[in-house]
Order: structure tokens, then C-alpha cells, then sequence
């Protein structure tokens, strides 16, 4: 799923969206406590009022966003204590008021806080964060049951497959709606992404969404759902959209590129997007290199494209029985192209 | 028209322009042959298919890019002699190599190198600069003469009506296709802009297009073309919705003011264009204040339905002959509105 940061994706309207196929968008509830703040919002009507999405909305528990953006960040049994990174201003934000600010933005899928660790780090550290992470998800889903909304579970324990294992049969113990993977996509090689998958992914009911989140690019999507993962959330498509990197069949083009200059071509060949229809490579150049506002707005609604239609191939394989097939050819046709993606 | 300075209208998608009406887009010479070069549009068959656009396209001349670009340029009998902007390299723009490139981008209307005067000037000054510009037309009618495309003379001649007047006859006797009134709204108060126009839109015929370059706001495209104007472009809608600035009946309304952080009504009530029938103030206040790339696309997207609407209305109303009391009208009206454009 896309990730609508402040109530948006960026550089795409909603309509966009829908027009590809996206049935769910995320949003960091940490920024929009932040910005526009619990009360806007709250008279706004919910969420999906405040920004017109008539679809899905996740959204997390604000432990990344802690993670990563919060430098004045502190950790007690009670929860996140932290500075704004806007204004320097404190706040605190609990397992219970992370869930009561989603109840709030009418949220169809809510977050259990957790604590999201650097890595490497060590087994004890993780340990403790991870039992940590355990009696705030068993706070949160005290206070949920019967709510509104579908409230999912965080496994973490790093790299550490038997912590991850232990971690997946207490959350599935409690019994959430869905399990997310967290803690992982922080900087780690692929192999440790992998331990942390394979410790847990088979531990949690295959009857209930399995989310991966912050993965991935197009390998990981690939790869992972041959793993038993269901869901996705991931930058990857926008961000590398913004630097003039567009996801093909071949890998990644980046079209600031000299050698694009005179490409009259499209960015995909038979794709069906607006961008591959409408235009071409050079012209795609021209406006990255003249800084235009359109660039990363085409850029970003062709890897979006790209990206939906590669989940849509997946299921599409996995209905027919022909996944783990299909998958040996994709990696094989993805070795077939040359470096300018023909 | 839009301005489509690097061969995009800043934020939109063509898709968005013709969905609005707009049938012509203004491309500046000076900025397409710096960058991407003469020879990726030629290769690329033209402008209309380096950026896919299959409406109308007009080039300017370079003449007001260089004025206002360009800190090394100098004047000569021969044309603009310059260093690029972008590498500092020199290059040199003849009123007959303007008109070749534009030839080679396939405009439908082209437009003579003209020498933009920085306001206010002295008469003399003035008046050897209009000469100027008069011998290069002529070098340039006598080059176009039968060729595609329709060529439009430039009149100059300051804030001085006898010289405006003298330009236009020159340049009427001269037969060109259409005929722009130039070197206004370059800083000078709306007096000066006034006695300009007024001085020579009489002596130009009223069967040719009259083009008031660069012009204007709402204001000005109600009144100029009371005057005899014909054509417009401008910035105004652009840059404005850039800086959260949305153009409504009352005037204009600065989204980033406070009083509007949960004001959920469309920006303009009533006003049917994306923006307003999916989204409230606040919610575009939000993106403004998170420094979201959706913010200007909507202001965009608002502001350039709001001016295509406008146009179409005094066409309407002149077509009707109720031109002049629906503009009376129109300005009272704008006064009615309260601060909030409620």
C-alpha cells in the first residue's frame, strides 16, 4: 500500500490512486497528531473525511516515526515520551492514547505501539524491548475489544529467530485481527530482513493478514509473499520517484541520465500508464533536469502503476496455483534486460 | 494561456489543460533552446510531440527571458548577444534565427524578437528601442512570408502613447498575422500599463488578435479586454497557487492563514472544479503548512479553472453584447465578499 504520510501520497491525488487499483493507504499517526493535530481532524469528521479517501486507511502506531525522526525520544514502561520535531514541544504518547488518537481518525487498520529498535542490536536489549513491545500490545487490545476497526499485533525481536517466534505465539495468543512483522527494512542486509521473516511468518495464522512493514522493493514483494506474507507498505515507488528512478521489468531506469537525452521511447515499453502512454523518456529527462514540478508527479504515478500491477500479478498467480513458478520466470526475465530496460 | 515555460504548465498534466478548455500554452524560446536544446525538440519532431501537447502552442521570442534572465546580454543591430543562465555559456539570438527556431519547435504562433525595456525609460531611449525592434520585425515578416505557423508583431514605444501609436502603424502596415502589445507588466504601476495599451490596441485591427503579453490578474483581464484585448498570458494563476494563494470571486484568499485550519468548505463554494469538489480549506491548509507536493498541484488546478472560467464567461457575455454591464457587475461583486471569500 501507498503511504500517505500527511494525509497524502505524495505528489498524487486520490484519484490517481483509486484509478490504479490501491484499496489502502497508510498514514503516520505521529505526523498527523503532530500536524494537523487530534482536533482537526477530530472535526473534520474522521480521517477519511479530512482527506476524501473513501477506501481503506492503516495507520501505525507512531513507534517508527518515533524511531526515526525523534531525536528527544524516551522509553518507559508507560509508553514514548518525546520532543516534536517540528516545534520541540513534549508529548507523550501511550499504547492506550496511540489507539485511542486511531479509534479517533477512524482508521480501518490500527497499530499497537511498539518499540522499534536500531540495528544491529544486541540479544538481551532486543529481548527486553520485545516483552516490552508484548505488554503494550496486551494494554492495546484490553482496551479494543469490541471496537471498531481491526487492530493488529507488531512482532519484533530482530535478527534473533527464536525471539521472533516467541514474540508471534504470545501476540497470537491474544488474538489480533492481523500480525505485522515490524522492526525490520531499518538498514539491516536482506539476510537479517530474512531470519526476522522466517522466525515468525510460519508461527502466525495463515487466516489472517500477514504485514511486512516498510518493505519493499519489487524483488522483496516477490520474494517475501513466497514467504507467506500478505501485505506491504513502502516509500520505495514515490521516494525513488522523486529521484528520477522508474521501476521496469528490467529493474530501475534513472532517467537524468545523459544517454536518455534523445530516447523518444516510453519509460516502459506496453506499459499502460499515463506517463507510458503520453511520454517519453527524453521528455521525462528534459524535466528532471529543468527541475519541474511534473517530473516527480509522473515519475510517481508510474512506479505506483508498476507497483500495483506486479501485487495484481502475484495474486493473480498465487489464485492459479502458479506462484512459485511464476516467480523463477520473473527473477529470470528481470536478468533479460539490457541497461536501458529494452 | 497557461504558461508552459519548460514545456510543461508548472504542476499540471496536459490531461488537466484540455479537461479545462484551455486550447494554447505559451513556451519560451529563450528557455527550450538552452535546455533541452534545439536538437532533442528537432529530433523529437517538434515541440507539440517533444511534450505531447496537440493544441496550440505559442513561442515567445527570448526578448523578455533575456531581460529579465540574462545579467550578460547585450543589444546590437544584429540581435542579443548573451550568456546562458544555466552554464554561462554565449550565444547569440537575430531576429531571423528566433524565428528559425521557432519554425523548427512548430509553433502556431511565433513571435518577433523584441527588446524589452526596463520601466521606467527615458523617451529617447525608448523611442530608438521601439526603432529597433521595428527593423527587426520587418527582417522577420521577410523571412515568414509564407511559411506555416502565423507570425505576430511585438509593439513597443514605454508608457509613451504617441510612440505605442507610431510602433502599431509600423507594424499593421507590415501585415502581420496577430499583433501583441509588449514590454507591460514589467514592474510598472497600472497607469503606465493603461496608457500603453491605450496608445496603439485602437490602430490595431480589430480583426487580428490583440495579445497583452504577460498580463494579468483577474482585474485585468476584465478591463484590458473592455479595452479591445483579445489574448492573455500570465503567471498569476501558476505562481500564485504556488505560494497557497487561491483566486475566488472576492479576490484572492492566502490558505496558510490560520483562521482556515478547520474551515471545512470548499475554497469556492459553488465552484466545480477537482479541488473544490473534493476538498476542504483545511485540508489544503494541512498540505501547505506539511510542505506537501499535492498542495500547489490543487491550488494549480483551482486557479487555472477559476481564470478558464472567467474567459469563458466575458466570451459569453461579449457574444451576448452584455459585456460592458456584466462587468460593472463583476466588480461590484467582488466587493460583496467578506475576507473568507464567503
Amino acid at each position: 500500500m501507498p503511504v500517505g504520510t500527511q494525509a497524502t501520497v505524495k505528489t498524487t491525488r486520490n484519484s490517481d490512486l483509486t484509478q490504479m487499483g490501491y484499496e489502502m493507504i497508510l498514514c503516520n499517526t505521529y505526523h498527523l497528531y503532530l500536524r494537523p493535530g487530534r482536533d482537526v481532524i477530530e472535526r473534520a469528521g474522521g480521517l477519511h473525511r479530512f482527506m476524501n479517501w473513501d477506501r481503506c486507511i492503516l495507520t501505525d502506531s507512531g513507534g517508527f516515526q518515533l524511531f526515526s525522526l525523534s531525536s528527544l525520544r524516551r522509553v518507559t514502561e508507560a509508553g514514548y515520551s518525546f520532543q516534536s520535531h517540528i516545534d520541540g514541544s513534549s508529548h507523550i504518547l501511550t499504547p492506550e492514547g496511540v489507539l485511542d488518537l486511531q479509534v479517533l481518525f477512524g482508521s480501518d487498520i490500527m497499530m499497537v505501539l511498539d518499540e522499534c529498535l536500531e540495528q544491529p542490536s544486541g540479544r538481551e536489549r532486543t529481548e527486553d524491548s520485545m516483552r516490552l513491545t508484548l505488554r503494550w500490545a496486551e494494554r492495546a487490545i484490553k482496551l479494543h475489544t469490541g471496537g471498531r476497526g481491526s487492530l493488529f499485533g507488531i512482532v519484533q525481536g530482530g535478527a534473533f529467530p527464536d525471539l521472533r517466534e516467541e514474540c508471534a505465539r504470545e501476540l497470537v495468543d491474544m488474538g489480533f485481527d492481523g500480525y505485522a512483522i515490524g522492526g525490520v527494512a531499518v538498514g539491516e542486509d536482506r539476510e537479517r530482513m530474512e531470519l526476522a521473516v522466517n522466525g515468525c511468518v510460519d508461527v502466525l495464522p495463515s487466516d489472517k493478514p500477514r504485514y511486512l512493514m516498510g518493505v519493499g522493493k519489487p524483488e522483496d514483494l516477490v520474494d517475501f509473499t513466497a514467504m507467506g506474507v500478505d501485505m506491504f507498505d513502502c516509500v520505495v515507488p514515490t521516494r525513488n520517484a522523486r529521484g528520477a528512478c522508474f521501476f521496469v521489468p528490467g529493474g530501475r531506469l534513472n532517467l537524468r541520465n545523459t544517454r536518455f537525452r534523445s530516447d523518444f521511447g516510453p519509460v516502459q515499453p506496453g506499459c499502460s500508464c499515463y506517463v507510458c502512454v503520453n511520454h517519453s523518456r527524453a521528455y521525462l529527462r528534459h524535466l528532471f533536469g529543468a527541475k519541474e514540478w511534473l517530473a516527480p508527479i509522473l515519475a510517481t504515478i508510474h512506479n505506483l502503476h508498476y507497483f500495483a500491477c506486479l501485487m495484481e500479478e502475484i495474486r493473480q498467480q498465487i489464485a492459479r496455483g502458479s506462484f512459485q513458478q511464476w516467480r523463477t520466470e520473473w527473477h529470470l526475465t528481470r536478468e533479460s534486460f539490457n541497461s536501458d530496460g529494452y
